[in-house]
């Protein structure tokens, strides 16, 4: 594993200016409670969480609270400054220590952020990410590159799916639970032996191979992801599939020829609503005339910015957009929209289960990364986790089709039907 | 019955400033069929559409064609200058007559007007329509209250719906459609006994009766219109359902309350772009913390304003929104979209089974209102099965909830069960 890639999560303790250690040995003074007392307030009387500062005896939570341990000054004026941003770097540093339902805390803090979004709401509304191709490449790798034996620690093992999972039962495993997701876009994209498939966002390969060996699709799978399109090219390989699934390293924008079918699942994410009308054209031009498509999306409610904390270290230039947002993919370019489902509450449950195996696996991934880098992965999959619950984040599965073409599915009964 | 509803429809000639009796007896010229060749290119050369001008003989339709017969110059240069707004007239009051397949012909002006909308589109989008309550009632007035006689001949017997159907099964009775179409939207509310439901729009009340009778609802139902309260008034009472369901004649910006579900089917195409964030609101603060809603209205790919035609003379001031616009009702206003479903072929569907039954009882419009009426309406419905085969018109059924509400259903799979 290559250290060097961790580059981005090591935050070296210089990058504050003086010496922490230092500062934590002074005693809290009133202004620093005073300060404390600003953000509890904030929480609300309700609120399980505890904030203990540095030099103070430490807390054990119990019936449900959340202890939350600052452990200088600085964390304290970081925390109150720009709590998205800074929350998570003194995590993953340990210089904030949380004892007690990680998820939980989150769920409060968004909860909480929620009447104060009016900023930035207004500066997402604002800005258009339209990422280029250099860039995109760079935000990619820096999210996918950091090697296919990390995520195959914590992801399902059958089908390597980074993306939302559709529990049709909620008792289903992860991999039960893949499994239906993908079963569940095929169906609802009426997707029929020997048809073409364009895919963009090949993530590992897990969903091209499914369709070509599940319902006999020819697929070719765009992705700019150096490392997984060489572990889907050998998945294909070693599956007897190549001259049924086609890996292509390239961006989307390079697509050509004509399909029966559109297919995107977790890519929108990287694309940037700038770009989406731009999208929408290559789909229409991908689709013969009766071709159907679907989009798969982590979305929003209103207009935001992603978390700022998460955009600079996990995931660079990504946006989830809101519906209405979206339609820059289908309005303009002679698309219409015929059924859109959202299904946030699976991602909430998807999420929990990569929690708990990262947890399982923990010590795997302490081996291959830094501290800080394990603390960082486990606040954003537990933070990810109470978007959802919180109704932060959305997850839209939008199907279209040309405007105006009457081959499309008379009802949807027929996706909920059994199958022998 | 009264006739002086039907004034809008009875176009004098002296309307058009000369007497088109005259202009007929005179030869059609060599700008004439200059003219008429104009259309004709158009149209395209595999159109099936023959323009046969006055003094020319007549053709026979044969082979799928259609034969357009324009009376005189004046129907020609009107047809010319605006057909949207004109044809609906000049085919009222027999100055233009069609011999062949009217749906058809109507399909083919759809098609050909797609490529010539981009004045309509960028006009529409700048207009607003904001209807205030004054304007709303006489608008209202204008389409609901020509006679309940009239609508009982062609609507569905049992529950007289004027919205969309949902033909679960193709071979539905107009009948068994719109029950099926109430059961598909009180499925999708996951309606249960004893819960209390809010209608915005009620019709003649048949929706607001079918819930109160099949799923135990508590309903308190708004409308407008004087004649259709009066009717679900006295329909409520003929089924012993009045502690049930409430009929009230007001507003639904005038709503009270809290209720467990918001339902709107068919009343969003009066409302206007410009007050469904002034909607959406409303339909926030009427919704329990846990509460469900659905709208279902005709919508659009991309913004168009009403035909110009049925806009004067059959709906004025109703405006099928898109998908992006109906976000206004939502965004604003903390709901969060749960299930976009677009139904469009089954309004075409439902169409057809009122024209028809239009056609079967058109002596008895004929004994109510005069040929004009007559002619107008089987324009409306005629044109309007183009509208929803072409994919000018959409129906969507979108369902919302409160953002970050948990009780949210977990598939749709309950909805396509089999119920006992």
């Amino acid at each position: 594993m290559n250290r060097s890639r961790m580059e981005p999560l090591g935050v070296p303790e210089s990058d504050y200016g003086y010496s922490e250690a230092h500062e934590a040995r002074r005693d809290p003074t009133a202004l620093d409670r005073w300060l404390v007392s600003q953000i509890t307030r904030r929480l609300g009387e309700k609120s399980p969480v505890r904030l203990t500062l540095w030099n103070e005896p430490d807390l054990t939570p119990r019936d449900g609270t959340i202890v939350v341990r600052l452990k200088s000054r600085q964390a304290l004026l970081q925390l109150l400054f720009n709590p998205d941003l800074h929350f998570g770097d003194l995590f993953s540093t340990g210089r904030i220590e949380v004892r007690g339902d990680l998820v939980r805390l989150l769920e409060e803090a968004y909860r909480y952020t929620s009447e104060n979004t009016h900023l930035a709401t207004w500066l997402a509304r604002g800005r258009r990410l339209a990422p280029d191709l250099s860039e995109s490449k760079r935000n990619i790798h820096h999210h996918y590159d950091i090697g296919n034996e990390f995520y195959k620690l914590w992801l399902d093992r059958e089908a390597l799916q980074y993306t939302c999972a559709y529990y049709a039962d909620p008792a289903m495993t992860i991999e039960q639970a893949q499994q239906a997701k993908m079963h569940h876009v095929c169906r609802k994209l009426r997707l029929k032996p020997g048809e073409l498939v364009v895919e963009a966002g090949s993530g590992w390969g897990g969903f091209a191979i499914f369709m070509a060996k599940n319902y006999g699709a020819q697929v070719r799978s765009f992705n700019i992801s150096r490392e997984q399109v060489a572990y889907a090219r050998s998945w294909a390989e070693r599956e007897g599939l190549t001259k049924q699934v086609e890996f292509i390293e390239d961006d989307y924008r390079n697509l050509t020829g004509t399909y029966d079918v559109f297919v995107s699942i977790g890519m929108l994410e990287h694309v940037g609503a700038g770009n989406y009308r731009e999208l929408g054209g290559l789909m229409s031009r991908a689709l013969t005339p009766t071709g159907r498509g679907l989009v798969h999306t982590i979305g929003r409610d209103v207009p935001a910015a992603l978390n700022a904390w998460i955009n600079k270290r996990i995931f660079p230039g990504a946006y989830p957009p809101t519906l209405r947002e979206m339609m820059d993919l289908f309005e303009p370019n002679g698309l219409s929209v015929l059924d859109v489902e959202n299904i946030r509450l699976h991602y909430a449950k998807t999420l929990e289960a990569w929690l708990a195996r990262y947890e399982e696996n923990v010590d795997a991934v302490g081996s291959m990364f830094d501290e800080a880098f394990v603390r960082a992965w486990r606040l954003y999959l537990a933070g990810s986790i109470a978007a959802f619950t919180t109704g932060k984040l959305q997850l839209f599965q939008v199907l279209f089709a040309r405007s105006g073409v009457n081959e499309v599915p008379w009802t949807r009964a027929d996706v909920y039907a059994e199958r022998p």
